[in-house]
């Protein structure tokens, strides 16, 4: 490595540093803080908020990010350098497009947005949020112009969170898979009583779900010595360092399924971030946070569900599970229970969704996004736009705006084309446990005697030790020679429901 | 307030976001942190701490402390403004001083000397910290050279911890109460049978210590909506805002006094804090822990010793702590109880010291820093130096240097010059409480019926609301119309230990 290049990486990991400083800030803020610091604290994280953004956009940036370019030239795709050069400069390029003066008057309108909607939700009352909203999507709008962008002005607000994922490669995805859901949920429904969550519906100690969480996370292999399980609002994963990774879940004492489900959920994003390669480590290539949403959630989706609610993980930990609660689960076999914690419910709220249904809950959101930001669909008809397009989904309508439209934070904070990223990761985590079982075929039947190292070691050696180097698109074809595919993921649902529903 | 002014406290608050920053990191690191993320966080630490420094001695500070200063002219004295633009100027010029260069020298001595000041304190072997604690001497003697002094190079390290003190000041008052200590202390060595502290060395369960400390805490009048308390290997408080102050302590399960007076202590820190006027909040004014080491402890020791040590603070909390431990303490008599709390005793361990020879701990460091930045003291010389002045202040020699010279992490941290802070804190949490009760006379009288409210307002009005407006001189003399004095304070410890040792 050349003098420039390593001045490249040092300015760069100052960058990173702050990315960091500013997410330790924030898991305090969701931990830690007592809520009458919030005002304090939302000058402090726009501080080091700033200071990122002026660091990385100065001409410092762009002169080293020349001379490193042609000190490494020919180096592999693959490589620390040329991974380093090709990610800090779309960031470089994408940062410097947004204008000081547009990045403050988004994030006063953000700041604004998420209480107003708060309210609003709080009191089913959309109107008091219109206005807001309307402020919001034409600042998205200027953003996309902005940016600019080859086809569609979604593009120009996909490529922050997927880049190089277009609207169309999206829209081509979810048509794809839309009717098959829609066809697969349709025959599960005349099947309705066949199956019963009642019995995740009891009394269960909070401590004891605790633990138990926590055994399975371990038995994952997620290593406690190099992070923490803590208890927030909104359930989150965040990487301080490779060796220090944060997650955290809720517990409810009357359902098992949210704290159980959610540890394994950030379990899964917190292995990938402990499988970052020490070379990459402490380097602006070293930020799960920062990475693709689709590449992220497609880690914390795959040990969640394809291997947290299969029948072959729950051979082996039904009789844990019921070692620790063995009043509740007395009489539910372990088949019983599989099916309890697979229930498929038409549900309003995405959050609480299952597989079978949950990427119609994006399908969703990210038709409407389109017509915004186009301007075809006004703020004031969206709340008709979404219950009718939820009936057509679902076949039910939500009975107020609170179970619809007001639901999501997401574009109160200015998320416009972040959804996408969440149905992807289920499409991906299905593509990349099929490709692991493929090249390591006892993975399955280890899963049945709690051995998850293969599975885990194939993961972070195809996928976590890279870091943050590929778009999810590269990612994907060097792992799979491929391109994301929804068929495995309806073939599995398929597989996995008509079992369940006897269909 | 002119535009000029304006725009030097939007300048100055981002250097402040930066510092709070930098402890929020600070907190998390001692009291969440995996071990395993010690080296990615001191990366990020530095990062911030390099920006702050970066930002602090901008042309940008000076160009607005210019234009600022103008416009202000003729502002009070103890006006925000006037105190705004004298602090970030002393600031501002002693920042100055420090070349970038030295700053990374000095923190990377640092870095190195506190793993092998801990290895050399556990294997009680001070040779092999004898070049490092070299190294940082004569770094400190570099950077006197460089920050200039009007006498003793100790005033330019002094002035860091204690703008406006003279080694000269500092000299004068120990070399005052030195002998008056020693005195005191061989008095009560003689009735050394008169006092048992047997009931404080019990078994103590942890949880039930943490309640009492919260209780007392919360009586005090810290809000607990607005801080909270946490455990950690070294207890501290840090100040994210005067709505967000953070405390913690550490438990013994066979030892009374390190939780509770800990929590007292810094419960002290918490309450200065919290008190801070809402007008100096989140400006450059608004940081306790960057305020004068010699304020910052005398409200620690006030409200721990001064009011947490005394006979009228026990007749009413006594019988809440009986009621906590009633089969511990069911022998124990509250005078018997005060005199426990209250046993003097001879030890190695300046941390571990009762009130009446803590500052002979500091006269002591303070005694051989000097003379070991002129360099009349050489550091092979330190432990036999130590070692026989520790004999003539206590009477006895500490039989090994891990309980000596290794004793503390200051050195090894390049912190010299602080000290002096404790001791002085000691003798002003004296003045600032006999002040107050000759403003207030039903102050003691309130305490011993557990309303401290009175107290507790005297001090905020007169001293909290500031935030770091004054030095401690400006201060002491603002509110007591004199300088620090010594006198108070050995009144005190006499009338106090003469009535428990019955001298």
């Amino acid at each position: 490595m050349g003098e420039k290049y390593q001045r490249l990486a040092a300015h760069l990991a100052e960058v990173h540093n702050l990315s960091i400083s500013y997410r330790i800030l924030m898991w305090d803020q969701q931990v830690n803080m007592p809520s009458a610091g919030a005002g304090a604290r939302a000058a402090q994280m726009a501080t080091i908020s700033r200071l990122r953004h002026e660091f990385l956009t100065s001409d410092t940036t762009a002169r080293l990010l020349e001379g490193a370019a042609r000190e490494v030239e020919g180096a592999p795709f693959d490589s620390d350098e040329a991974s380093l050069i090709r990610v800090a400069r779309r960031e470089y390029d994408l940062a410097l497009k947004h204008s000081a003066d547009f990045v403050a008057r988004l994030a006063q309108a953000k700041n604004l947005a998420t209480t107003v909607w708060a309210r609003a939700r709080a009191n089913n009352d959309f109107k008091s949020f219109q206005p807001t909203l309307e402020r919001l999507i034409d600042l998205k709008i200027e953003e996309a112009e902005q940016l600019g962008y080859p086809g569609h002005p979604y593009d120009a607000l996909l490529e922050q969170s997927e880049p190089g994922m277009t609207t169309a490669q999206v829209k081509a995805v979810f048509d794809g898979h839309q009717p098959h859901l829609i066809a697969l949920t349709a025959a599960v429904r005349k099947q309705v009583g066949k199956v019963s969550d009642a019995s995740v519906h009891q009394h269960f100690d909070i401590e004891k779900q605790r633990e138990f969480g926590l055994s399975i996370s371990q038995a994952f292999g997620f290593d406690y010595k190099r992070g923490r399980l803590d208890t927030s609002v909104h359930p989150f994963e965040l990487q301080f360092s490779r060796d220090d990774v944060r997650l955290t879940t809720r517990y409810r004492e009357d359902f098992l399924n949210p704290a159980l489900f959610g540890t394994l959920h950030e379990t899964g994003h917190g292995l990938h971030a402990q499988g970052f390669g020490t070379s990459v480590e402490g380097t602006y290539l070293s930020d799960l946070d920062a990475s693709s949403g689709a590449v992220a959630e497609s880690q914390s989706r795959m040990w969640e569900n394809v291997v947290g609610r299969s029948r072959d993980f729950w051979q082996w930990a039904y009789p844990k599970l019921k070692g620790t609660f063995p009043a509740q689960l007395a009489n539910v076999d372990v088949d019983a229970f599989y099916r309890a914690i697979n229930t498929v419910r038409r549900q309003f709220i995405r959050v609480e969704a299952d597989e079978a249904t949950y990427n119609l809950h994006i399908v969703l959101r990210f038709g409407l996004e389109l017509e915004l930001v186009t301007g075809k669909l006004k703020v004031a008809d969206l709340p008709a736009a979404w219950n009718s397009r939820f009936e057509q989904l679902f076949g039910i309508v939500p009975p107020t705006d609170k179970e619809g439209v007001l639901q999501d934070i997401h574009w109160s904070q200015g998320s416009f084309g972040y959804f996408p990223s969440y149905a992807l990761g289920n499409l991906l985590s299905v593509q990349f446990f099929n490709k692991a079982v493929q090249d390591a075929p006892s993975i399955s039947d280890e899963i049945t005697r709690g051995k998850f190292d293969t599975l885990l070691n194939w993961a972070t050696t195809n996928l976590y030790r890279h870091g943050r180097k590929f778009t999810v698109d590269e990612l994907v074809h060097r792992v799979t020679g491929n391109s994301i595919q929804w068929q495995p993921y309806v073939a599995y649902l398929e597989a996995k429901f008509k079992d369940i529903y006897g269909l």
